[in-house]
């Protein structure tokens, strides 16, 4: 651990899931994308509901899950993020800060309501999102308390933060500060589709050096490139010059930096049931590998322990200490 | 099944489970009756939920529960409880509805808001129970449709009616129409500290012929003949001449008439994770089983089938079609 009050601070949007099991015959009659991440108005977030299966209730939000993964494996952790002072708004703070996250950042007072998304699981594990971003829009620069910043080691943002307007300048501000201080500054691509809506913007991030680690995985590191080759977007990523992290599903993951590529393979699980939450949980892991100054394998290897257990519930949040998991699988 | 629309109509609480795990420590500190059911006002659900862990959000509620879990095996059936009309009110109609229930009763606009139980669960699976009544305390006889009880083959009823004020009118309102309808009445005991609240009137419904069929656990069953010695509460239970269905967790079930006494053995289990639900969906099975006029065996295994089911994994609602459980079970 840094001699910093927290290890990781995590800045993202604050949602609340609702997760649903379904069938690919649903997906197609609804037009949805299976796998990614769609941005939904509230109207449709009603009429998906509506037509959607018995839900099951839980906190997300993608890097507010990593950050409750950090604290899990018993590193500090703090979490920056916009609900409003709703019901689901109150879950979500209740439910952070359960977890031993600090949870500074105050509800909106009105506005749009707490930020929800929609999961629909496929027989396959698969997870197709629908997210209303509500109260989410209403993160601001003001949200970004200085102090928090130079007090994280690591401060951890998500590109999803790009789709809220007033969110990305809170995100920049977050990093010139950690920059300030002297910490480092990680992003995760977060999907695809966010990577395609932003991609110019993004490697703006990577080659001003607004961020020290990249998470991704195969498909966003392709996307980023604009490349239907892994191999080749590979080395374009090596060639940046930071740490990159690139996970691969069941294939594991790849730690990428200008001098090394490390293969590490995937933690073996039992049965897939939902693989919500898979990236945001590798990243956890990863990230608090770095907290204690663990070599890059050992890190993407509590990523992958971290994610296996993920993706064996529903739901993004674990369900059992990870710190204890770690243990018992000799990696504590 | 029957020649009417509804195989079985439940009427009971309607309300939102709030799970999260948690030790025998918090229990004793919280000090929470381990296995329980307590009911609580909504300034104590406020409190616990402040220290309680993360939660997971799930529609209960016992006989929704259980009628859901009928619907799930693919009898008809309907529902009747009391939600106010809210943001979780709104998800628990949305929830038994999304299983094809046919769910009429109006939600109440003001007053209490909808009752959330907040469910701990311990590592052993065991858990306790904490509710919060808040809207069911509004459920009169005015929300008892004459023509849905004649509708329905089983009037389906919980014990816990007995705890707000109003409910247990609405509960022999539904009982006196479906016997003049001819169709048949069955109660759960809910839970033993139910029992011990209201045995008196419990043994006045079962002696006055108000009910045909009773569920009950073991503890429930000892608890309303005041004894331990189970095989005295069982023999007190022939005498009353009923159909007794009796569950006895990991020891399997008794299905008890005057004339017959059957032992079924449970269903096999991998792990336990969760045993909320574990009696609601034994009475689903059992309730399916006579809508297709299963023998009393059959009914009985599809009971332990159901409970298998729900036991492992967290909430009260089962996460697999029922129908095709059983049918991959040989139980079709």
């Amino acid at each position: 651990m840094s001699g910093l009050q927290y290890d990781v601070l995590g800045l993202g949007n604050a949602i609340v899931d609702v997760i649903a099991r379904t069938d690919d015959d649903f997906l197609a009659r609804e037009n949805l994308n299976k796998g990614g991440m769609m941005l939904i108005d509230e109207a449709r977030a009603l009429s998906l509901y509506e037509v959607m299966g018995a839900g099951t209730v839980i906190s997300g939000g993608s890097a507010a899950n990593t950050i409750v993964g950090v604290a899990s494996f018993g590193a500090r952790a703090a979490f920056i993020g916009k609900v409003r002072a709703d019901d689901p708004g109150h879950a979500f703070a209740h439910d952070i800060r359960a977890m031993g996250v600090h949870f500074p950042t105050a509800p909106a007072k009105e506005g749009p309501s707490t930020a929800r998304c929609l999961v629909l699981v496929t027989p396959d594990g698969e997870r197709t999102m629908n997210t209303y971003l509500g109260a989410c829009q209403n993160l601001t620069p003001d949200d970004v308390d200085d102090a928090l910043v130079q007090a994280s080691a690591i401060t951890y943002l998500e590109g999803y933060l790009w789709d809220p307007p007033a969110a990305k300048q809170a995100f920049l501000k977050a990093s010139a500060i950690a920059h300030a201080a002297g910490n480092r500054v990680a992003l995760t691509l977060s999907d695809s589709f966010c990577v395609d809506r932003y991609r110019d913007e993004f490697l703006d991030l990577i080659r001003k050096k607004t961020v020290d680690i990249v998470f991704a995985n195969q498909h966003e590191l392709c996307s980023l490139y604009q490349t239907a080759d892994f191999e080749t977007a590979v080395t374009a990523l090596r060639e940046e010059n930071l740490l990159g992290v690139v996970t691969c599903s069941e294939h594991g993951s790849l730690v990428v930096t200008r001098e090394e590529t490390h293969a590490i393979a995937a933690f073996p699980i039992g049965r897939l049931v939902d693989t919500t939450g898979a990236g945001d949980l590798f990243a956890a892991g990863f990230l608090a590998g770095l907290s204690r100054s663990a070599d890059y394998v050992t890190c993407a290897r509590l990523g992958g322990l971290a994610a296996a257990e993920i993706i064996q519930h529903f739901g993004a949040r674990p369900e059992v200490s990870l710190r204890d998991l770690a243990a018992d699988c000799g990696m504590g």
